[in-house]
């Protein structure tokens, strides 16, 4: 017999991207970045105490909230640290959404919100991006039209790498009714001159929840470990209340923490990706692939009509050449890769096994 | 404005022990194993490749649910691994209880149990324990009436040590109609000569759930690493529908593989613990503590009735002396002391106080 949940029972969950196991492939399906993390890490790493982990890590990573804190220009009050950008958007769903009320996001976007609402069985309102894919101007209006709770927007967005401007985003957050999670996971990757900075809606917005992640900026997605940005009112009940008790370890902890006293570092990756991503865009533009603007570690390429088997065939014809991309096999994004921003040799590998493909 | 959940607004959280941050403090109070962890663990650590972090960990951690399995006679589909044992005691309720249906537990229990039974909007059944610490004869029957969906037992219980043998644990098995979940978090502490085994009960009820922990029998709280061994019924849908995608970090899996490849070395600190646990409780008794029989790494200690100011007294003098103890302000235990088993010069400098005190 089965002792799941009703709702439970229903689900599929989430599946994971392809994770193969040999280190000689060439890995741009997951949006990993193509540098290792910095030194100072791993030399954080090398030097931890047994102590440290015989004993319960402290359970809010204070440290790192001060830290973090200052980054931004905000309080510690209003940081939490998670395990892993994906513990954010549970404990969101969890703090801020009650069962059969609605979760909404712009579709295409990050697959793990319908699982994380399923769990929570709550509705989901899906609100087409226009075909630019940026959001529609109503999107607020129309997330109010359904009572939604908490909306989702990934910015840049996935897997588009579309960027949302910050007068947008406070449109938005000052119309839209519920919590509104923008969900920075790529944003180390926006161009600089672009002068993106979304915390300056903290101090007009109580509604927002911004999230951030060491998984692609700080090369840590092995890791686990992001945190969240908000008003004290929203940050506080997942932190005294909803949140595992120690739900970020202690290795974590002075590893997140050398990771961001070292932004330097991981400042010189973000650069190196940027560069590539525009050479990759260009080329891929060349070979006669429809490449939007992107401002995250990955871009998307819509593969040209006239190839027989379209995007499917090119992502299964590369992975057998041990080169993976990512293919989602659902609505619009049926005739098209995102492909994750490799290291110049790996980029190189790839546009010359789509030359011959084409 | 708030956006909390009513429920959440409710609530206040749960408690951790508390943590000072000085290293020179005589720290009994929260269960941590008094000895290190195994230098293979240490070694694991500093060998860490870079690669391992920059990358996405294992989402299942296969590897280690295959030594763990082949460890306790199961299956690798019989485990899942889990971020610390809260993160186990947090998906059987997302996944097997429904808001509003009930968990029940024996009072007096880990206060954890209650929190998350808030934040899951559900009732708690209370069933208090016998005199001597054992669970009530009709304990499933009870949970039975109430229509109880998830059960908790922490075996042995926490904050007596009291074991409850695996024959009964059996009884509350086929009786009980919902998910019976065995938190061993300190059966690593268990006298061998015991013979203490429940997953004999695994091949007979399909509603069994056991927790271990790697954070007391392997001294490594600061890593949050649990694991759940059950019936594939019981896995699987936490497993592939309701954890979070990446639960355990790269790190976490690998050290924890190598504490349970190196499961002598902390077989070792088992039975120094296990010595000092018996000589503790003898000079408690001999000082006037009445101390119940403990399987676990901390006793529970009952302070005289002719001392003034009683319990709370005793642990706040012993704080004031830079010793920590557990002191609970509720109910049956207002007269304990929850004491850690911690090293012989540590438990040397607790008795010394103590003698002063009584």
């Amino acid at each position: 017999m089965t002792y799941e949940r009703e709702n439970i029972q229903k689900i599929t969950g989430y599946t994971p991207g392809e994770q193969p196991d040999s280190l000689t492939v060439i890995k741009l399906n997951t949006n990993e970045n193509p540098y290792p993390p910095s030194e100072a890490v791993m030399r954080t790493l090398r030097n931890m105490k047994a102590e440290v982990l015989r004993r319960y890590p402290p359970p809010n990573a204070q440290e790192f909230c001060g830290v973090a804190a200052q980054m931004h220009g905000v309080k510690p009050e209003n940081i939490i640290a998670t395990n892993g950008g994906d513990e954010l958007l549970r404990l969101a769903m969890t703090t801020f959404v009650d069962p059969l009320q609605s979760i909404g996001y712009a579709e295409p976007s990050y697959s793990l919100y319908p699982v994380l609402a399923e769990i929570n069985n709550s509705p989901v309102v899906r609100i087409p991006l226009n075909e630019n894919w940026s959001l529609p101007q109503d999107f607020a209006e129309q997330l109010n039209k359904e009572d939604v709770k908490l909306a989702f927007i990934v910015n840049p967005h996935a897997p588009s790498g579309y960027l949302t401007d910050v007068a947008t985003l406070a449109r938005m957050a000052e119309t839209f009714k519920g919590v509104l999670l923008i969900d920075e996971a790529y944003v180390d990757f926006v161009d600089p001159d672009l002068h993106y900075n979304s915390m300056q809606l903290l101090e007009r917005y109580d509604n927002v929840l911004i999230l951030r992640s060491l998984s692609k900026g700080y090369s840590l997605a092995g890791l686990r470990y992001g945190y969240g940005i908000g008003n004290k009112s929203i940050i506080e009940p997942m932190l005294t209340k909803t949140k595992d008790s120690y739900n970020v370890d202690a290795i974590s902890q002075h590893l997140a923490l050398a990771a961001l006293n070292d932004r330097e570092t991981a400042a010189k990756t973000w650069r190196a990706v940027r560069t590539e991503r525009q050479r990759l865009i260009n080329h891929l533009k060349e070979i006669g692939f429809v490449c939007t603007d992107s401002q995250a570690n990955f871009l998307l390429a819509t593969v040209p009509d006239n190839l027989r088997g379209g995007a499917k065939f090119i992502y299964e014809s590369l992975k057998r050449n041990d080169i993976f991309v990512r293919y989602f096999d659902a609505g619009r994004l049926r005739g098209s890769l995102r492909i994750s921003i490799g290291k110049p040799d790996e980029n190189d590998v790839l546009l010359k096994a789509l030359r011959k493909l084409v």
